[in-house]
């Protein structure tokens, strides 16, 4: 939105916290991230009743002391979960989160992380690209020339990134590549982000997605090639305020010895007293690192000291977002994953699933040792939930794919004209042999 | 968004279907509405490789063979649905809902609807909000003139309409007052549409939010009402296109005899053919109406043929905004209503929750006849969740709300200046007469 509309009560003081604890953050927020604050409306003023003998602030159906009346076939469904649980379920979450689940994910998302890193309390999404979108809002739109705040994300990408941050927000995708001849070269970043900062003026905020392990790349660097991706953002860095948004949705699904599955977000939030222009943003959440898909469930973080002033101004501005778009985030997934959480299962829980995907990975890999390489390139693969093909110039992907539909029975995604991505964590370890030499006999017909 | 970026592909299309079949709704899109349409990227293509022998197109974790990989106490939680069911919630929806929960909806909202009646097979958002916002994407924005598309709500409204339709769209919102001299007085609600009408410019479309039963006035009018409300909505489409969003959050809540309990959507989707620039959306869900506040189901429905292609076109747009903003809807929450609504019991359930409504709003009345009506008026009210007091001129309802809360032990809503709302569907019934007592004490210690 271009023209400035008025600030909405609280925001003023939101910016201010912001401006003193934070100014680089403060400094890359977008017209509407500086305009919002939570309203005292509903939710606020119910929080203020909680624990009156009579509570009439609510919309929401009790049998007048706090228990829902639920319809009897909803109820049966969650009869696994006791009834505690069962009843958080049923009602409103927080708009911020339910505080048990938030500190359990703080918990299990620090759970390599040294005590001393600063993150603020997770915040509630429902689901990762609410989490994006999120970002989206508060640091994407049409930027102060009102030609785009500049996107940097490196292709190929998540195509919903697109949608996310330039469709709804007017945000400018800046698009460097990050394989050249077909080595993943992280300092591409720091030049797409020079480049377009010279383009922005002076001083002006850039935003730039880091989604490791990646997707379609299924990348996750080793440590010299991080270290080289951490230098590269630190440097481009020194001349404006730099919002690294760390897409984690694949956190630590690695499985490629020596390679680190800690998010690259907390090495990032170690540094950030050196380098006060870096703001990290850190997007995670249960649909991939729980295993639960069909529950949407993420969080937002931020490397802000979770007492501060400035995290409660960050908390604000969502909670006004989420409110504003969704209500409130989902109640029931988030009691169903702090029963994972709490019950001390979900790492052993997680790591079964790991070592699965590991597995398939492992076959994956010796299956495309067989494709012409002067055809189809594997890119390097060693996370995640997919491996990305390079084809050859005259090869093209959509119409690879369109064979391996029509004539092999067979799906995989094409990516640009260039790539083909192989969801190994849909397909069976023993189809995978088969399902490459689909692919090589596509590639072979054309 | 001021600047007009590109179509996506595929809007070109979606946009020939709307401007043949629906002119009106075509002329109402936002910018943001006309460029978007479903992007032909994962979801897409993940559909088209649905039934392959081999299937390595979507990012979600499974055993090879479609079935989830879930954590155990996740799985645990869920115990009480079948194996099918208890899969599907764990596994991501479709972007526009579970095929069989939207068809279960879709019986669900037309209980009381002839067959002749058209409207679209219902799409599955993230709680009513969600299709609020989604509707404020699709229909608001700063409009042609970037003054902002008019949103006429009449006062006093949910207070979140505001961020939702102006604070994230750049709307403006239009505010008639709709209780003259404490009648509900529907005509205000036509004048303030004409009134806008004449500063927007000729056949610029207005955007008007119907919510009946409402929310803070618990009111839903009684068929002499409710013609004159149609009669209005109807002059007032003559002129220009008038979107008709049907906040029917509290959908068949009503307690007075002779009131319809039928949204007033079918009413304007009946008549749609003889007043051509009527474009009513209807915004429903399981939050209220199947009691399941946690579980984020909401539906939105247009008054399109189901198997147009103007259907068809609104569809793919609403996909967009979904899969940008959210991803896809959440599985679990949609499965557990469906347990529901497959269960014959719903409408049983139904009325079980509303007859106790019914029992705590004769309390209520009763007990409200107790206040001094020169210093506290209760507005009329006869559904949904809410009773709505209007206090006189030399009081203030915020604080009162603050006198509740530290003297009585108390909380109540306040909106604006002048109304307190109590919310019954949050309170037994034998603590209504006390509840009202105690406002009465407020009131009089000022």
């Amino acid at each position: 939105m271009s023209d400035t509309r008025g600030l909405m009560p609280g925001a003023e003081e939101a910016n201010e916290s912001l401006r003193r604890e934070s100014p680089a953050l403060w400094s890359a927020l977008s017209d509407l991230g500086r305009r919002i604050a939570f309203p005292r409306d509903i939710p606020f003023q119910a929080g203020q009743a909680r624990g009156k003998r009579f509570n009439a602030t609510i919309g929401q159906i009790t049998d007048g002391a706090g228990a829902p009346l639920p319809h009897a076939p909803i109820a049966a469904g969650l009869s696994g979960l006791g009834e505690t649980a069962r009843r958080r379920a049923l009602l409103y979450s927080p708009v911020e989160g339910i505080p048990e689940v938030r500190s359990a994910w703080r918990t299990w998302q620090r759970r390599e992380v040294d005590a001393g890193v600063v993150s603020s309390l997770p915040i509630a999404t429902v689901g990762l690209t609410h989490g994006l979108s999120l970002v989206a809002d508060l640091f994407g739109g049409p930027g102060p020339a009102g030609t785009g705040r500049p996107v940097v994300a490196p292709k190929p990408y998540w195509g919903n990134y697109r949608p996310t941050f330039a469709v709804r927000t007017g945000a400018r995708m800046i698009e460097p590549e990050i394989y050249e001849d077909g080595r993943w070269t992280p300092e591409a970043i720091g030049a797409a982000i020079d480049a377009a900062g010279e383009q922005a003026g002076a001083g002006e905020a850039i935003v730039v997605i880091v989604n490791l392990p990646s997707n379609p790349g299924g990348y996750s660097p080793p440590p010299a090639e991080r270290d080289r991706l951490l230098a590269t953002l630190r440097s481009a860095a020194e001349a404006r305020p730099l919002v690294v948004v760390c897409d984690d949705a694949y956190a630590g699904l690695v499985y490629e010895p020596g390679v680190p599955t800690r998010s690259i977000f907390w090495d990032l939030a170690t540094g950030a007293s050196d380098c006060p222009n870096l703001v990290p943003v850190k997007v995670d959440g249960a649909t991939k690192e729980l295993g639960f898909f069909g529950g949407r469930v993420g969080f937002l973080t931020f490397a802000l000291p979770a007492e501060g002033e400035a995290a409660k101004a960050m908390e604000s501005k969502v909670k006004c977002l989420t409110r504003a778009a969704l209500g409130s985030p989902v109640a029931v997934s988030q009691v169903l994953i702090a029963e994972d959480l709490e019950s001390g299962r979900a790492g052993e829980e997680f790591e079964s699933v790991r070592s699965e995907l590991a597995s398939r990975w492992t076959a994956l890999t010796e299956a495309l040792g067989s494709l012409d390489p002067d055809r189809v390139r594997p890119l390097p693969s060693n996370a995640g939930c997919f491996s990305l093909l390079e084809l050859a110039d005259d090869l093209d992907a959509d119409e690879i794919r369109r064979r391996l539909l029509d004539d092999h029975d067979t799906g995989v995604v094409s990516v640009g004209k260039r790539y083909l991505r192989i969801a190994f964590c849909s397909v069976a370890r023993d189809d995978l042999p088969e399902l490459v030499r689909r692919i090589d006999a596509a590639v072979r017909s054309v």
